[in-house]
Parts: C-alpha cells; sequence; structure tokens
C-alpha cells in the first residue's frame, strides 16, 4: 500500500515536473508547446495576437506568478545595468534611459491573474482595463525599481513614455510615488490628438522630440517590442519578459 | 528498503526535474539562473557574449541536444511559414526570402556538442571550427528544410546569405545536396575583401544589392541578431534558437 501511495505521490511528481511544457490543468493540446510559443512571442517571430491560445493559458499563469518570470524580469534589470555602468557617459549631454510603463515598471498582472482575463486568455477589454488602472494600485514589475534607482545614481535621466493618456497623469504620479520611483525627468503619456496612433508611431514620435531636445538616448527597457523598434530606440534596448499580451 | 529506494529515485526524479534551472552537473553558481541567461540571449538583452556561462554549460547541451531545442526551432519554423502563406505575393516581383547559413540551415551542433568545446562552454576557436566546417558533414535545424521546400511551393525565392567564405563554397553545396535542399536562387558567401566585415554590416550590405537588383525581401530567418538588424532586413524576421554562441 504503501509502495502504491509512493508510486501515485511519483507519477504526480513527474506530470507536475513535465507541466511545464504540457500543462496538465486546463485544455491542453496535445502537440502544442507552450514553452515554444513563449520564446517565439519574447523574440518577436509571432506578432498582432490576440489572446493567449487556451492550450498555454494555465502554463502562462503558472509562469507570470511564479518564480521564473520573477527571474527573468530580475535578469533583464542586471543586464540593463550591467551595459548602464559600462558605457561612459559625457557629462555636458542629457544622458537619456528611456522606461515603457505598463509591464515595464508598474505591473498589471493583479489585473491579468483575474480569472476572467486569464492571464491574457480572454479577449482584450480597453475598458475592463481602464478601470483598474484608474485604481493606481499596481506593484512594480520585479528588478525594476532597483534598475531605476541605480541608473540614476550614476547620472540617468530617467524618461518614461507610455500608452496611456494624460487623463492618466495623476493616477499614474500617485501610483508611481507610493512605490517609491523618485524624479523622473519626465513622463509622457498620450494626448487625445494621440489617439488611434500605434505604440510603435507613437513612441518613435516622442523620441524624436527628445533627440531634438539635446537628449541622447542611451537605453530603452521595455515589454513589448514596439517600445524598442524604430529610430532613436537607444543605442541598446532590452525586452522585459511579457507573454500575456502583444501590443 | 524498498521505501528507501523509491525515496533515493524521488529525490532524483525531482533533482532532475529542477535541473532545468539549477543544474546539477556542472560548476553549478548558486542563484544563477540558466533559464533566465538564454531568455537574455534569445532577446538580444546580452550581446557580444564570449562564451556560454560555466555555470549553465550543462544547461545549454542538455537543451541542445533534447526535446526542447527543436520543439523551439520548429515553431520559428511554423511561424515563419504562417507568415509566409498570409502574405500575398505579386508574381512580377522577385519575392524573396533569405537564409543565414550556420545553425539556421546547416547545424554545427556535432561540433559544439564535442567535449573540449563544450556547447559553447569554451572559448571559440575559429581554425578547430574551420577544420570541422570543411567535412561538409552538418545535419540540418530541425524543421528548416521543410519549411525551404514549403516556402518554394508557394513562389519564394531562396537566397543564403552567410559569414563563411568563398572557398568553402563547394563544400557547403554538397553538404545541401545532401541533405536535399533544392534550388537556391543565391548563394552568397564572404569574399577574400569582406574579411574583417562584421556579419551585420556584410549581410546589410548583401540585402542592399540585392535591392538594387530588384528583390523583394518579405521574410528573413536567422539564429543571430546580425542576421536580422539593419536596413532592409525582410518585412518580418525570425529568430531561429542558439544559446550556444554570439556572432
Amino acid at each position: 500500500m504503501k509502495v502504491l501511495l509512493l508510486f501515485f505521490f511519483l507519477a504526480t511528481i513527474i506530470a507536475t515536473c513535465q507541466g511545464a511544457s504540457h500543462p496538465v490543468v486546463g485544455h491542453h493540446k496535445p502537440g502544442f508547446n507552450c514553452l515554444s510559443w513563449r520564446l517565439t512571442v519574447e523574440t518577436n517571430n509571432i506578432r498582432d495576437w490576440a489572446v493567449v491560445p487556451q492550450a498555454c493559458v494555465s502554463y502562462v499563469g503558472h509562469y507570470m506568478l511564479g518564480y521564473q518570470y520573477r527571474e527573468d524580469a530580475q535578469a533583464v534589470a542586471d543586464a540593463a545595468y550591467n551595459y548602464a555602468k559600462s558605457t561612459p557617459l559625457i557629462k555636458e549631454f542629457r544622458n537619456t534611459w528611456i522606461f515603457d510603463l505598463g509591464d515595464t515598471v508598474l505591473s498589471s498582472l493583479p489585473y491579468y491573474a483575474q480569472p476572467d482575463i486569464a492571464f491574457g486568455g480572454t479577449k482584450y477589454d480597453s475598458t475592463k482595463l481602464a478601470i483598474w488602472e484608474m485604481k493606481g494600485i499596481a506593484p512594480a514589475v520585479p528588478g525594476i525599481l532597483d534598475l531605476y534607482k541605480k541608473l540614476q545614481s550614476i547620472g540617468y535621466k530617467i524618461v518614461i513614455i507610455s500608452g496611456r493618456f494624460e487623463s492618466l497623469r495623476a493616477v499614474i504620479i500617485k501610483n508611481l510615488n507610493n512605490l517609491g520611483f523618485p524624479n523622473w525627468e519626465k513622463l509622457i503619456l498620450k494626448q487625445t490628438s494621440d489617439e488611434g496612433t500605434t505604440s510603435l508611431v507613437f513612441k518613435e514620435k516622442k523620441r524624436n522630440e527628445l533627440i531634438a531636445q539635446g537628449y541622447r538616448i542611451i537605453g530603452n527597457v521595455g515589454d513589448q517590442w514596439s517600445d524598442l523598434l524604430g529610430e532613436h530606440a537607444g543605442y541598446r534596448t532590452f525586452k522585459v519578459p511579457n507573454p500575456m499580451y502583444y501590443d
């Protein structure tokens, strides 16, 4: 009996162990490898995807709430800081580091973890998300507050560029202050006139304006490739993991 | 006794299961997460790295020889084909798909799997690698032959651009023929005059020449970001996994 019990315990362990590539819970689709799907997302091999594949909802949830996402986000912060500190800054220049906001600085994981949002497994609902964002209760993305402060301490000016609208400014500032993000140089948000502009185009335009104003963009951190591609993206870019949505 | 044996068996399974992030074999460095390291490599967050970190040699070896690398490479091929077949081709144009050669088409995994090469854990040795490449015995990267043939069947011209030198042309052609890669449009290799040119600059220059000749670059597949960045990189690019070296 004991041996039998141990056998089932063993089987469970093996099943759980393999769960990373073959989620046991949820709508498993045989042959669909969620680790591979996540890698294709992170490397920008697949684009314009609307929802997390049903077969990977459980996998993405475990990833985002678990150890590995935190480790992956911290590794990005470490890579960014290693580059930043090895780059000789010219004091006369406005040496700048760009941060995206949503899921680069402010995490929307508590929103995405709600059962009806299912880590991006259900259709994007801009109204529902806006209501949550209005609350201003986002935690910080792992590793990012430390990176932010360390970049400032070695002489970088921090510019945050977000696709969120000006109407959210007060809420965002309060949220950032509550989390302890100090003294940004600029917090650039969308104006009503920017409505309908894609994230890629909007952010490129804002970076071009910064360059025209004498800012020198050294680094750029974002969870979406639209933060990191286009003109004046920065000498180096750093992709924060996000398998929950494409923007 | 049986229970004890099962306990150790169980402990081994758990240790092996966790081995993905914490390699049991090799020089494990506590706190160094090899899954995170690989993700930072694949997303181009870290660049110009010389060798695989010692802590991750065992992990990279298991990854490259195991199931997940094959799945990841196949997922890239699938993503590329899904894009290719959904793109309306204009018959009058020379619709082109670019392939890098080394570790995108021809796998150097048998070379890297040698104990003294240690999956990129030892210093890059151009002479040793050249001697191996001269043999022309590379297998195909998983999923790539099928992608290559399917792209041809729907009307794409295949152009291979490689940083390998012209002196290897006969060996490369024989290797490609042996593996069944048919009818490429061009196989572009480095001339002696290209010596010292970086991969990024060389490949951009060759793509610019293709554009001037009337080729229209739709897609581009490569295992290095230097294959996929720069001018005329293609409407879409596809990053094949490679945690063994940076070029």
